[in-house]
């Protein structure tokens, strides 16, 4: 049986079920955006992301500085989600031999550019031959104890909000992929993904449970409802897009609430706050957390169940 | 002009430009095996490395299990090679998706099996898509202050030690690129290759420049001759190369020593030591260090300058 049968989440169940953390100074192991471990008085916040060409992006449309600071957002964003504020990163590239080197000195501008924006320093990294292009960023950055933020502390009756609109990033990928001009602002999304640590360094203290949306706002959810055994709803109605957005998605025949649901790379932050700290926060307010297992969508007068899960790298 | 003719070092020339590190707690940036960066009161050691299929393995002739046991070692290896012991993992994979689940699940188990050799625990990953499957290690140990060996730390006069013989794992590939039988131990070099820290660790504070050798003996040397300032001979005689191992590169029709010089991935450890310390430290003493810029090689009685450098993942 190959894995496209079983998907991100069933490679992550062999693995969870071969990793056995036994070291006391590990706070958070597999399963949350970020590792996060003890070392000596601080807490280091560790993560990786990577961008495969032809998967993640395309030098049809992206331009070589987008593809390398995006190679740096994503993994400040799972930073971010944690809490916590990045430092230190090392960049491993897979390169085509026929890459010119322009191209190759653009991307690392971008990875750069990106860095410098949130005072990461690049301390090392590898380069090799790869067929496709692959950039593989691991940062290292700390996070205060009372800041941390993890998917595993969402508790029934907590609200949930996101920090911004979705859904634009994967109306934009849609736009290139069938060639449609215009909608330069949704195509920018997906170009130029930023992470949103300004939306919620002020009030972090007051989130239970937090994420990236990655992979879609549903999928987000689902993860923390599994790690922290309870349930949600969504009211689709409050649900932040753009008409841009919107028109976007018309333009390729999709809707865009299901961009905003299961598309990804948006990087807005979700989170959830207990009722008491309702006015401590800012964000959109999207739904709420409760005892009920499963995550539904509550639209025009009625509960569903939802089943899909978010963009999954191995299932087409 | 595209990448193959500048290979690695120009690659490297280009990073080396656009990072400048300011911060202060950063010890050890781009340009050894590993980053050094002070973290509180203890000093930790952050690496990356990547095996990538067809450029580093085939599953024609490694076992999966072999896949995932390669690709902690040869991370090890970067953490050992700076006085360090590694501590933390994790491990980002790219992955076709007509990849048996059974495959996948075998090279992790490799992954587990060397780490939990070294007392090393993975706490977190990432898995997308690719062409090739791919594995991104990422480490983090930590080393003593008076342990630490850099490739800097070379001065005119030492000695060069290795810790045991070279050419095997590059006579080992050929074998296998060749389709020739036997020599089962000298593609066992190649297969399941092991980082060294047991040869080194009882002296590591007598060492003073230190590399693991990834690369080929020359380009060790030449690494640390560069980050030294300094230059040195080999002694031809005196690189310990195995019988067999001579014997399979002739069955190849190549020279066991130039696999030794200029092949890769033996990850013993090549080490330098000032005379006074001699008797401290245990290897096979291949060389010296002097002041006279370049790496030469000392044969049959005469010197020749080495020109070539190790294997280059971008050359041809």
């Amino acid at each position: 049986m190959n894995i496209s049968k079983v998907g991100e989440f069933g490679l992550l169940g062999i693995i969870r079920k071969k990793v056995k953390n036994k070291d006391k100074n590990i706070k958070i192991g597999i399963g949350d955006d970020s590792a996060v471990i003890k070392i000596g008085n601080r807490l280091a916040v560790l993560t990786t992301d990577t961008l495969i060409e032809g998967d993640h992006f395309s030098l049809d449309y992206f331009k070589p500085e987008q593809v390398g600071k995006k190679a740096t957002e994503i993994n400040v964003s799972d930073i971010t989600s944690m809490g916590g504020k990045p430092k230190y990163a090392l960049v491993s590239m897979g390169l085509r031999r026929d890459l010119d080197i322009k191209v190759f000195d653009k991307i690392y501008s971008g990875i750069i550019e990106a860095a410098k924006k949130y005072d990461i320093e690049v301390v090392g990294g590898n380069l090799t031959h790869a067929k496709q292009i692959m950039i593989d960023v691991d940062m290292i950055g700390f996070v205060k104890k009372e800041n941390l933020c993890l998917r595993s502390q969402a508790k029934p009756g907590d609200l949930i909000f996101v920090t911004g609109d979705l859904g634009s990033s994967t109306a934009g990928l849609n736009l290139f992929l069938k060639k449609i001009k215009g909608f330069e602002k949704v195509k920018k999304k997906h170009l130029e993904p930023e992470s949103k640590p300004h939306k919620v360094n002020s009030f972090l203290k007051y989130i239970n449970a937090m994420e990236d949306v990655s992979d879609g706002l549903a999928s987000e959810i689902k993860h923390i409802c599994e790690e922290s055994n309870v349930g949600a709803v969504i009211y689709a109605a409050n649900i932040p897009v753009k008409d841009e957005t919107k028109q976007a998605a018309k333009a390729v025949s999709k809707n865009a609430i299901d961009y905003a649901l299961f598309g990804g790379e948006d990087f807005e932050l979700v989170f959830t706050v207990s009722e008491k700290n309702l006015k401590r926060v800012k964000g959109f307010l999207v739904g709420e957390i409760r005892k009920k297992k499963g995550v539904y969508l509550y639209e025009k007068g009625k509960e569903k169940l939802i089943s899909g899960s978010g963009y999954d790298h191995f299932m087409k």
